[in-house]
């Protein structure tokens, strides 16, 4: 039995709210139950170093958390003039998976970051803000076509995350921090809306796991993957 | 005429919402306007060494800015290894600010953090947290009565702050971005519901300002804070 | 009864040297009695990148104290390679207060820095800082109109700085180190030798202040900013 | 074809030198091929803070990589003052990895400390990495038991890691450096001796990868394994 | 010819001001001609971890340069947030030179910081830091002392530094800025007033230098420091 | 007696093992005894920003430490995000000495970087650094020749470094780690293959030293370095 009391192959309550904040080109707050995460998405005009005069475009991501996002309180990491381990590990993860959702070719010379701030934490931040960063990620390439920066529209694929795990001998699909502390296995599945695999982490905790458990925790984040790119879908066919 | 439209002496429209995430002791999300800071309070045991065994706690105050909730993006401190000199200053003022609503030796040796992030900016942010960060303090304080952390209630009286200012010659009350980035002078006031002032910052943009301009600025200051006041009163007064 | 024995009203001995070390466009030691500041003003060609282009050239300001100034030896900053809050905070104080002397379209694109650095310390460093450094300033724009590097003078007014209070009560002018321990309120004033003010900063150390005491410091600080003016004047007007 | 001429499922000629360098109680250089790392085990008493009392010890790991290990000079990680996030992120991988291989219990309130640095590059440092580092770490297990640190061997299971990936459309065993760069999906496995999942991570570097090439990919890494722990076994029979 | 007219083996006039700030245990100004050094002796009870429980005392240096006192205005280490690789050299150096000087056994558990800033630079500011650094370190001895914190005298002799170098050809004592710019060779001599050797650093700045100017230079430094020394004693002869 | 039994102008056994990684220009594994260390020459072209346009080149290196090439580990700098004085010191030592080897004329706008990387450390590692830098350079030069980046060779004359001491009243030449921590006074001297001296650095550990230590000690430097000189003659004699 679930600590929330889900079935193993049932999400939480997603919900996407677009244009959550009024000056980012692409603005949602996502929330994977009492996760939430604010991601926003940044045109600008101009590309890294290491790509200049390659007629290609970049997309790159940052990860934070509010300090007092978690059950008690963890030091503000522009305080402690250092982000953690984690914190780096994670914006670089978003970053590669949001790359995978667009034809950086067609960016032209563009740049986009996308900043995904957790302002209240209960397990799955990571994926909650590569599911919720691509829509902000479309909201900010529909505002570049608008504004005439590009002609043709780079969006490969939506993107979408969700964590799977063995909490209790069984493979469950989208752990809250309960559930995370205590599975003894925690893996993040990233998809395209083709049914591509963006990457996988599977991790251990305590037992190795086998070959069995990891067909099962995949099996059920293919289909959560799913149900995430139709909501994406919806919150991206509202009107604006 | 303001650019918004509002009367020399007219606040902005300001929302205090109480339980704004689940995890906080106190947790408040303060609108002035479109400007929006989340205000966390956060309890501990134990003091900053520099007080240890004087039997009195400690408020401080950290503030910070989601990278876009300004017109452009600005880098992250924490990924630059470095907060800005004015992030510095804000917090340092707010958490003076916010002492002085507490009487530190009721408070016993115990610790309260107050994180202020601003997750879209329109000026004046740093007055509003210190309005909503006080209210969220207000929280913390009843958490720890009802904890039996301390005996006593440390409230001093409320503490309020708001922005005046000379816009084209005339003292204007609550200054927005636009107004902020176009007047001649600003001022910061900070004062406790009894009437008294806690601090006075104001400085002069472009012109030095005269006494006469001081005097307007200090009357719509001490009229806005009264309106602020209250507003904290009634958000305090609804039920848990 | 102040403890140096001082009327209310009443200044530390002041002196201003020009010319202290050799190397500076201009070069100020101040002392506001037992507080000795050091102040440089470098001249260089340019202005820092956001201001490129526009015509206009910039002032700014740096703070800093040996590490054994005081009592007590702080830690040396560059050593732990970060400044303090208070140091940052200061170094922008006096920058904005200096920037309010000058004419910046006249001094076109070029750059002043105004080092600040305390050899001793007893309170009002950082009104000693202003109070030396436009001295530095008026000697390095002259520097710059002998080496034809500006055609006519970008000097709007002079601007100094004191430090008033309430202690024991009663509103006090340029605290030293022990009032300044004890006050129950400190708030430095700067302003132009036109009597204009450039910036106020007021902050009740303990109680909350009235209006009363703060008309009462404001009285005092118009009259000792006068005669820092006065002596300004005076070592302005020696042979160089 | 590979472009070193090697079978799909072949590894690089694989080398585990024990005893490298003479200080550390583990010390290792593990070849995969033309990449060269040096692993070192150090013990020492005591754990971080965040386990203090708990009665177990603790595994950690740091990467590095000498500035010339590739093709062109990478700037020391030591002098700019901050370490790259790939390199974190390597650091933090090899450390959960190697917990993996450890009962943390059996090891006592004790710390292990595994440093990995790569002194010449050629794709896969961080799979050479974990299975050079778990052989110093089985050598420090060894020195705890000789000095009577520890009563009983806290080694669970060997652990070793190889990279995977699709190649010119095919899944390839071990990338060296140029199949890597031009790889579709590169993934990292790690095992245990026993034939259990440590971790799994695989990223497609341009296309999506499929349910059959994430197969392939494991298939090739469970035999490759296989043979890494092997290779791993026969240097740790080894005279001493 | 020597730039300033000096004979080969002449010293700058040289001063040691004592009591030059009233907060430090020890506080000299000492000038080598143009060059002016601010040296503090701080005196706390403890000693740094190292040295814990061993019953012996530490000493050490600290140095740095106001910014603009040079002919170019340096970047502040401390707002760089790193200290240069010459600064932190010659912080260790002095610490090195002045350890000599005391019995650290008789020091008890005791420390003694020793600051040296430069506040005007022409040359030899290293030299002038350990021969004026000295002299404060005295004095803190001396107050050590006279407030009981030690029994006796930890002084084993003075301590005293000069530069020597090979300018045109010719070994030169106590070289000025033009000077050491232009030198071939340029050496640091730090001796006791018992005539032995504490530390010498020779660098050819162009060419190799040869044995014979090796003795020539170290035969002026010998000199230079015996007067050095005599004014030392003098200085520390004066009524306090 | 010496505690490895040498006599007291014999060298450890040295050996400069010349392509020892496979990407620099230059790559050597020198051993002095069992300190090992390897040098990388790292050619590029241009030259930093105070250099550029003066058609001239630069040599430049830093120095390294695994964080078990002693004792006892050591944290690793770039995680602490910090090198330690003595790492910066040395490396400034390196460039130094290794500058003094070459024509920086003759090396055009080419810059050369050397990174010394202590694997194994018991003694002298700075003088092994530039030993076998001083061949990872040569190597460079060669290289720099073939790819017609230099019309003629810069290399002046080899540059070898040894350390002599004075260990139990006697002077000794090339101490390892044991004479070190014991030796009265330590000396590094840094020479041409011409005779010439490019540095010494000598200091006092416990007592001064006196003229007669000196010049043994400088003996023993000469006859060992000329050996050292030699094996890099070999070395470099040596067919690629």
């Amino acid at each position: 039995m679930r600590p929330s009391g889900r079935q193993p192959d049932q999400l939480r309550t997603v919900n996407i709210t677009r244009h959550y904040t009024m000056h980012a080109e692409g603005s949602v707050l996502v929330e994977f139950g009492n996760t939430k995460v604010i991601c926003t998405a940044s045109v600008s005009e101009g590309v890294p170093r290491f790509l200049k005069g390659e007629g290609r475009g970049w997309v790159t991501a940052e990860y934070g958390m509010l300090p007092r996002a978690t059950g008690s309180r963890n030091d503000r990491e522009a305080a402690r003039g250092k982000q953690q381990g984690r914190t780096i590990e994670i914006g670089r993860l978003i970053g590669r998976a949001l790359r995978a959702a667009v034809d950086l070719e067609k960016l032209g010379e563009n740049s986009i970051t996308i900043d995904c701030d957790v302002i209240q934490a209960d397990g799955g931040t990571r994926t909650a803000a590569i599911t919720g960063g691509c829509v902000a990620l479309v909201d900010a390439l529909r505002y570049m076509q608008r504004e005439k920066m590009i002609k043709s529209d780079p969006l490969l694929h939506l993107v979408a995350a969700v964590s799977v795990g063995v909490y209790q001998g069984t493979p469950v699909l989208d752990l809250d921090y309960p559930e995370d502390s205590a599975a003894d296995t925690d893996m993040n599945v990233i998809m395209t809306s083709a049914g591509g695999f963006v990457e996988i982490q599977g991790t251990a905790e305590a037992e190795p796991f086998t070959e069995t458990h990891l067909s099962g925790m995949l099996g059920l984040a293919r289909q959560g993957i799913q149900t995430l790119n139709e909501l994406q879908q919806q919150a991206l066919a509202a009107e604006e």
